[in-house]
């Protein structure tokens, strides 16, 4: 490697003991992580210098470590050290921080058996990007409930956080044919669950419900959760049926990559006149009061060590 | 790039227009292939310098790319000739030779659109090798019911080949607990589906019978329907229950990866005196006899052209 310092403005990674740019960093088509999604993940976002929930985010990428089983080779002092290593340098104010664990590349060519794989760690800083473009947030996203149901939490353990995005993909496709921004799904018993990416919350009076089932236990559905009795409302996780969802007051969506955002419509439901909801619009101006009061916040060590990319963690 | 020939010996990879040996064959880790298994694949087998039923194989490629809207950035014409390339600069007489097609990064930096992605083609040579290994197919192999019902084709379809194998893993995991070789699963309606990589059979009488659900459409499983009325057996495709699982005379299974192996154990069930039963072996020996014969083989042409390695197909 040379000495000079690559551009890791696009975002830096962490790969296989070394800090590359985001251009370098790909992992082996073999690897399980990729050819069986025998993977996990966790995304933790940095606002304005600062980390948001670290630690629960840590605590939840080590539940699904283990309940996916898979080992990496890096403590969890050491994650925390190499995700803000990603940040600093990056330079980024504004990130997604993420942190990944493969199966691996098994050791002996072909096995077919789990434990014959180096488990991997990777971590990559990049650039904040809404999930929900901002214009769509401003005028309330438009959801669909899609027609493929949620993969079963009997076939995958929906609480340990994962690649296995086939149900949400169909979901999306479906929603941008029939010209909504994204789509909500529904198990097979007829209860709400999440989105591609988000947590889903039905306003009904001062309750601010969100599903018990088949859905991530989002550190934002957390959040908002804890911030609903300053605001004089009852958050509560409960069944939500297809109907509760029709008939509710307001919608939001709940995601590290965002926030709590809005919605004005659900399939032919309008709300709001056809805006995003005063309750929902009130906890999302909490939840960004919050951070900048420092709320949950971890400021990154932007300063710059020697050469970090060339050393391993 | 340099003018010396890589060493494609280990396998040979055809990625983004070029040619490169398997430890260069790598995927950005922000390709939805990875982030969220959006992807499909097939793989064909290159028995003694030839390959078997390849364009059954690219049917069912182009099926499963049609199924999950992939449009890779090649003809038919152009995949037949690059796996036919890539078996070529490996120089391997026995191989998998695999095609993928990924959703691939989004244009737009933090798209979740599917079709702001420029999908990719992927394509490689690697050696042979069977997914249950020689030893265990002597003996027979033991298979355990996984406790985890397989993914529901409602929301993933089975028969559009994918990477989408938590379910699997998981399977796979209890049968290493539980000292079984590999895992066969059960859909929630107490259906035999298929395994990690294979499909299944039960032989009754001279009756050779394979799930009519929850399973991809094996090439494999397709070649012993084709040959079973060579023994007088009546091969079909049908509901098939954990009881008549249990209570079969024989279980065998097929995969590209290895053909047709005999089982001799399901859970407690020991068939044939714990050896690999009568049926399941002439299936397994006439499979490969077929394929010395030329049946459904086409050679590949290892002619080596100048450098093809840089030249994009
Ligand atoms: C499927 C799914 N549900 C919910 C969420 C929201 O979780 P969090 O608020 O922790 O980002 C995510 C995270 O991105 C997710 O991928
Ligand atoms: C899930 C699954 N089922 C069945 C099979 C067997 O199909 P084929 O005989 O075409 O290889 C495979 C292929 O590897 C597979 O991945």
């Amino acid at each position: 490697m040379s000495d000079a310092m690559p551009d890791f403005s696009k975002g830096a990674c962490y790969l296989n003991g070394t800090y590359v740019p985001m251009s370098e960093a790909k992992i082996p088509v073999g690897d399980w992580g990729f050819v069986h999604s025998d993977v996990t993940y966790d995304v933790v976002h940095v606002k304005d210098g600062a980390f948001f929930r670290l630690e629960d985010h840590l605590d939840r990428f080590e539940r699904s470590l283990k309940g996916f089983r898979l080992t990496p080779p890096v403590t969890r002092d050491q994650m925390r050290e190499i995700l803000g290593r990603c940040v600093a340098l990056s330079g980024l104010k504004d990130a997604f921080v993420a942190m990944v664990s493969t199966r691996g590349v098994p050791r002996i060519y072909g096995s077919r058996k789990p434990m014959d794989c180096d488990n991997t760690f990777i971590a990559y800083a990049a650039p904040w990007v809404d999930v929900i473009p901002p214009a769509v947030q401003e005028r309330g996203a438009h959801l669909l409930v899609a027609s493929v149901p949620r993969i079963s939490p009997k076939s995958l353990n929906p609480t340990y956080k994962n690649y296995c995005w086939r149900d949400f993909v169909q979901g999306l496709w479906e929603a941008h044919d029939k010209g909504f921004d994204t789509a909500v799904l529904i198990d097979q018993d007829g209860y709400l669950t999440e989105g591609s990416g988000f947590n889903v919350f039905i306003v009904k009076g001062k309750q601010v419900l969100t599903p018990d089932r088949g859905a991530l236990e989002g550190v934002t559905r957390r959040s908002v959760l804890d911030l609903c009795p300053e605001l004089g409302l009852e958050g509560k996780i409960t069944p939500i049926t297809l109907q509760d969802l029709m008939e509710a007051d307001e919608v939001f969506t709940s995601t590290t990559a965002g926030g709590v955002m809005p919605c004005a419509r659900v399939n032919d439901h309008i709300m709001n006149n056809d805006r995003p909801g005063p309750i929902s619009v009130k906890l999302k101006e909490l939840y960004w009061k919050k951070h900048a009061e420092g709320w949950h916040m971890t400021p990154v060590n932007y300063a710059d060590p020697d050469h970090p990319f060339v050393k391993a963690a």
